[in-house]
């Protein structure tokens, strides 16, 4: 028989298992975070009704989608009614709005699931990822404070997945549509075109910026004020003083400042560390769908990887849904770039491996006595594989060495007899006899981990 | 603007997520318990290169699959070259061909994601639906004590999984096969479908079978000792010992003893309960792809909810994409399915909610305090939100309730001055005073929980 030749399709990151742990280790961590700050999981299906999903009509997000339909309706030449998510909002806006009755508002959801999107295959580009997110949507109301919890949960997991130093800059969006609003630009297009410059701030410099700006309308007078409080580089309270200077009465900027500051003593009473959340005005994303606080992540020594975790506040989630006012503040870690992104700068956190211990199988005839002992160490607690192939020692040594186990245990006649077990310790090179009985105790001396719930 | 109606595609399951909270724990037991024996995650891609995951022409599978274009493929009307995978077998075949000289043999993996089957909508079939899946994939050969260890994972899991009595019903087809090459039937289309016939004996009964078999060719002296022998109601052993007072010859059948001997050895020094795993000749599995031990898994109280939990034994994995041999066994646990039937049942298992404690609001003076104190509370390990939406407090405590937190901590002016919280233990129905450097420890009592990580 011809063989096909096994392969994955482009803009998909397949993992080989030690890779793979890693990868667990690390939606683990974010995902005991989101829960310990109490929020509470959801899962939607992969695929959505087409005309459920794609609400707005045309647009970037369109041409990217994937379509799904059955061998039998592709064979009829039927339209595709299906349609894989692109991102994790547009299904967390449908299920509130569908499961509206049955929530408790402020509804706090988290949700870990791989998105998917038609991208043109090129390195870097995922067609698909998984993004982590987690949201607060109030029904009416959603009070400011819940904008500094969202820092304050990043903070506990970039801290604990241990991926390098790395800066929350924030922002609240109307603080510049504020001011400019106050320099006579209302126009709510000409403010987007403005904020989008900003955004380009730290890519293209000042200068440029500096003239888009002023050929966007923007009076020369005031131009040079305004960028100069943009890439202001003082601390959070620095900034604030400065933005408190303004002359400008907008009502858009005065609700802006008063959320700021809200935010700011939230973040310090939440004991966010000063220098992990950086008040940047030069954060504006390009999205309108943001209307006031807005964050993005650098890892500090790769702002070339950009945001590692964005977000922000928005007006109304699920307006296409429903009439009810579903305003909210959320984040989203895109971890399958983060973690193309480490593997290729070998910046990956160490992960213990997931299996322990190997019983290796030294005489047939024990062969009982091997897989009474796997019971045991289970029982104990700790991941444990039965080599149950005959094969050399040797042969099952080198096993254990390529899938990264760490101990290795050997029970011959000789020590069947004395009662004891030989563990080879692979990372330390060493081998040493332990009576049967302390086994246990001395792997948990050797190999601690938290939580051995048996 | 005129709404459009939340909804999800038929077939699919949504959880709110309370039931949410219970299905995660599922998979987690699952997880769990896959890890404890040492077997090590894979993830695969949603969807596969067409030609690579149809690499059988035709057939009912065909028929089911979904098809994944982009709107720009659409649009210039491409044949779609992407496919969503209806199974975890074929991804693990195409995985480990694809990846054979990095794994490390016996490759023992365990996958947990969804798959995609394009089936008529109707109660009780998924569209889309959890597998959780692990196989032990041998190089050249495989050893028949793992086919005993399957069984050992499945019954830790569905203890700890709560979800009433089970039996595994285990077979291995070489020994009917043998009987009937030993009858005379060699023609192996015609032993597929006797076996097939066999299958549905607890369904049709033995009458119906009878006649079957006598059509497919069975003399009629031969088929009433073969269809006793198939429905003994016996333990292991005596099953065992009535096989080998068999007179046939047949290869074929003293292969399938011999491992079935060795398998129910595995399985007692494995400590497997002998009423959980029992020796059941009618369990043949319709599919041609096994070729020795089978296993079928039933709720013992609900049979006609049918398998939860299948597999078996197979000659070769991954013929399609590569030369090497691959022998593997493998089990798979269909966790939407159970969960639905479980639901319907009212028989879903108890799991703790996830968020454990509100902090309510309830003097906007303190609200730097409550903050603080929900930093405390999670370093502690406890899962704690605050509530950070200015409300009356009955309002609050009836978000808990919904929510069903099961600890609302309150801490008005009074009792900061006192240096004591009130908290309301809603499942008790009671409210008791604490000082704040107790509070801790008297939650801990309250809701003790193995690993509380800080």
């Amino acid at each position: 028989m011809p063989h096909i030749q096994p392969r994955t399709p482009p803009g998909t990151l397949e993992l080989l298992p030690r890779e793979q742990m890693i990868f667990q280790h690390m939606l683990d961590v974010i995902r005991r975070s989101y829960e310990r700050f109490g929020f509470v999981p959801i899962e939607t299906p992969a695929f959505e009704l087409k005309d459920v999903l794609l609400t707005k009509s045309g647009g970037e997000t369109e041409k990217q989608v994937y379509f799904v339909q059955s061998t039998g309706a592709l064979q009829q030449g039927h339209e595709p009614d299906l349609a894989l998510r692109f991102d994790l909002t547009v299904p967390l806006a449908r299920y509130v709005a569908e499961h509206e009755r049955e929530l408790a508002f402020p509804f706090r959801r988290y949700q870990i699931q791989r998105v998917y999107r038609g991208e043109r295959a090129q390195k870097g580009r995922f067609r698909e990822f998984y993004q982590c997110d987690i949201d607060v949507i109030g029904k009416d109301k959603l009070d400011p404070a819940y904008d500094a919890e969202l820092p304050a949960i990043i903070v506990r997991i970039f801290e604990e997945l241990k991926t390098g130093n790395f800066t929350i800059h924030f922002s609240n969006r109307k603080l510049l549509l504020g001011l400019l609003a106050g320099y006579g630009i209302k126009d709510t297009a000409k403010q987007a075109l403005i904020l989008r410059e900003i955004d380009k701030f730290d890519k293209i410099g000042a200068d440029k910026v500096r003239t888009s700006l002023i050929e966007l309308g923007l009076s020369e007078s005031v131009t040079n004020p305004f960028l100069q409080l943009v890439a202001h580089k003082g601390g959070k309270d620095e900034v604030l003083a400065d933005l408190r200077r303004q002359k400008t009465e907008e009502p858009v900027f005065r609700q802006g400042l008063a959320e700021l500051a809200h935010m700011i003593e939230a973040l310090k009473a939440l004991g966010v560390p000063n220098e992990r959340a950086r008040l940047n005005l030069k954060i504006a994303r390009g999205l309108d769908y943001y209307t006031g606080t807005v964050y993005e992540t650098l890892i500090d020594d790769h702002p070339e990887w950009g945001s590692v975790c964005s977000g922000g506040r928005y007006d109304d989630l699920a307006s296409f849904y429903t009439k009810s006012k579903l305003p909210g503040v959320g984040l989203s870690i895109g971890l399958t770039r983060l973690f193309d992104q480490l593997r290729a700068g070998h910046l990956l956190p160490q992960v213990p491996n997931s299996v322990e211990v190997l019983i290796a199988q030294i005489d047939p005839q024990l062969s009982g006595a091997y897989l009474a002992l796997g019971v045991e160490l289970r029982h104990a607690g700790f991941n444990t594989e039965n080599y149950l192939e005959p094969a050399k020692l040797d042969k099952q040594l080198k096993y254990a060495d390529k899938s990264g186990i760490p101990f290795v245990v050997l029970l011959g006649p000789d020590e069947k007899a004395k009662g004891t077990v030989l563990v080879k310790d692979l990372a330390a090179k060493a081998q040493f006899e332990v009576t049967h009985a302390a086994l246990i105790e001395k792997l948990r001396a050797l190999a601690p981990r938290p939580a051995r719930e048996g």
